[in-house]
């Protein structure tokens, strides 16, 4: 493991995306967003998963020239086309004109469909909480998850990211529908442990904390078993209701091929509201952390200040094999600049 | 046990509203969502709760005669005060108005503080979702989960509503965020039987199915632990800052003082979006029903249907006692007629 400075890491991203056909300023942006994401410490989502993101522009999953494109318009509601974009840089844009359209009318949506994997959903919950809004969002994925009852992977896993502005710094949910995704099962296999709880059935349809079994059977538990299932359901069918995109079950069931995502963006403007300070969430952060034991309750995204201020301070993490892999991802340019 | 035929239950729950001071208009209503409940199976939240709305009315904690009125507007985003009037009936209008921006719109939000228990919150999915719209609601409780990590109920179980129109008939969600019920947890222990999955923690720290020892500590289980738990805090933390109200750590914890509660609306309009035939939810119910064991996987809602139609045509079921004490509730009025 080494540690890379953050504009460092940018810059090299950037350099290898301009290569493979990006323009300067959408290089950097995407640039950004995937050294961001590691420096908030959601390592699965950013270098790390880079070279997965450099494979689907090769292989044409993801089109690199391509701007999302308004469909229709009314009022406060726009529906996209992804039209197979980068993934990352077509949900910062839906988030983006979400949130001028709550600073018009106190609430805007933006549907995206055919688009592709936003990395690191988190990102977009920040975005707009940073800006003193309310981020809501979530997307489908292809079927990777059993729906309660069923032992096939029927649903996805749909992540679900709200975020809540605060004077003292954002409130920002992050969650997909499983309780442990494959990346953290794979991890806990890899060091000889067994999940702290339940993570999925096994081939025999035992709830079972052996990850190596989990990801044999694939079937890993939905948080709270028949709830999260539900909730999955009901984010993929509007979705792709408002996208007028994929619903899971027609989405290519491969990671490196999972592409036509469907996804809702939401901008409420607590302004708009009357709520000027932003220090409700102060109060409901102070009243979490007095819950006895005191200070053993932690706010969703609490800890990414922490670690956010470290890697900036130190340098980003990343294995060397994976920074190698990084830098030797430019050489074959699919454009020449 | 018996059963009342579906009029009969309304006339008798309004004759009681109205000797209690409720307006015709409003009785018929508050009658119909009580018994639109129990006929959807939603038992303990339809003519069982019926005495304790009684009793919340008697001790003054719910006016009555209070309509919610507009604090704010802002396009497609409003702020009401509830005045602490009859919970379902406040969110019945919050949900409706939603709905008229929303086709103005294509998205409409109204945000909801100092208003009581909505009773069964589906019944908001249901309305926008029968009117081919879909329909997000949640509204924070008093403490009565912990926090994950921490042993004192110091966040709400927020449940959530998101209904789904589809041509076939609606789908809809109705979590809380508490894996089961104090309610459920009453009805294990009285049958003698453990929960079917861990349902909290022991006073000594454990995971437990055993109902009993999870009443003692008061510590029931998030969905999905962790998650369930930061879930619950950012619908509390958007609830309380759009409303303007009471966020869950100030709200009395006792059930029969729970008052001042805050809740959001919002609904969205496929149409605006142009999903005008409501198939795609089709789609996706007919995906889930494939899998593997064919037909073993339900849809959110999908047994309300064959609830309500047998309710519909046998009556409805209530225990004798709680009949006797419905129908004696309106004896000692609070107004004369």
């Amino acid at each position: 493991m080494k540690r890379i400075p953050f504009d460092d890491v940018q810059r090299t991203l950037a350099g290898v995306l301009r290569k493979l056909g990006f323009a300067p300023e959408r290089a950097e942006l995407c640039a950004r967003l995937f050294a961001e994401t590691t420096c908030d410490g959601v390592y699965t989502h950013g270098m790390n998963r880079f070279s997965r993101f450099v494979a689907m522009i090769r292989s044409g999953h993801v089109d690199v020239t391509a701007e999302p494109r308004v469909e229709t318009r009314f009022g406060a509601l726009e529906r996209w086309d992804g039209r197979c974009g980068p993934g990352n840089l077509n949900a910062y844009a839906a988030m983006e004109r979400a949130m001028v359209l709550s600073r018009e009318h106190g609430i805007g949506c933006v549907a995206v469909g055919n688009t592709n994997h936003w990395m690191r959903g988190g990102t977009y919950g920040w975005q707009a909480a940073d800006a003193g809004l309310i981020g809501i969002c979530w997307t489908n994925t292809m079927p990777n998850l059993p729906p309660w009852g069923s032992a096939e992977p029927g649903i996805g896993n749909n992540p679900l990211v709200i975020g809540v502005p605060r004077a003292k710094g954002p409130v920002v949910l992050d969650m997909a529908m499983s309780q442990f995704s494959y990346g953290a099962l794979e991890s806990y296999r890899k060091r000889g442990e067994l999940l702290p709880l339940d993570g999925g059935f096994d081939t025999e349809g035992k709830l079972t904390r052996d990850p190596g079994a989990i990801e044999t059977s694939q079937r890993p538990l939905a948080v709270g078993y028949w709830k999260g299932s539900a909730l999955a359901v009901v984010l993929d069918a509007m979705a792709a209701m408002l996208s007028l995109g994929k619903a899971t079950h027609q989405i290519v069931p491969d990671a490196l091929r999972e592409t036509g995502l469907s996804q809702v963006y939401v901008a409420i403007n607590p302004e708009a509201a009357g709520e000027t300070e932003h220090d409700v969430a102060d109060g409901i952060v102070e009243s979490l952390h007095r819950c006895a034991p005191a200070g053993s309750a932690r706010y969703p995204g609490e800890r990414t200040f922490q670690i956010r201020e470290e890697n900036r301070r130190l340098g980003l993490p990343v294995d060397e094999s994976v920074w190698a892999e990084i830098e030797a991802s430019g050489i074959f340019p699919l454009k020449s600049e």
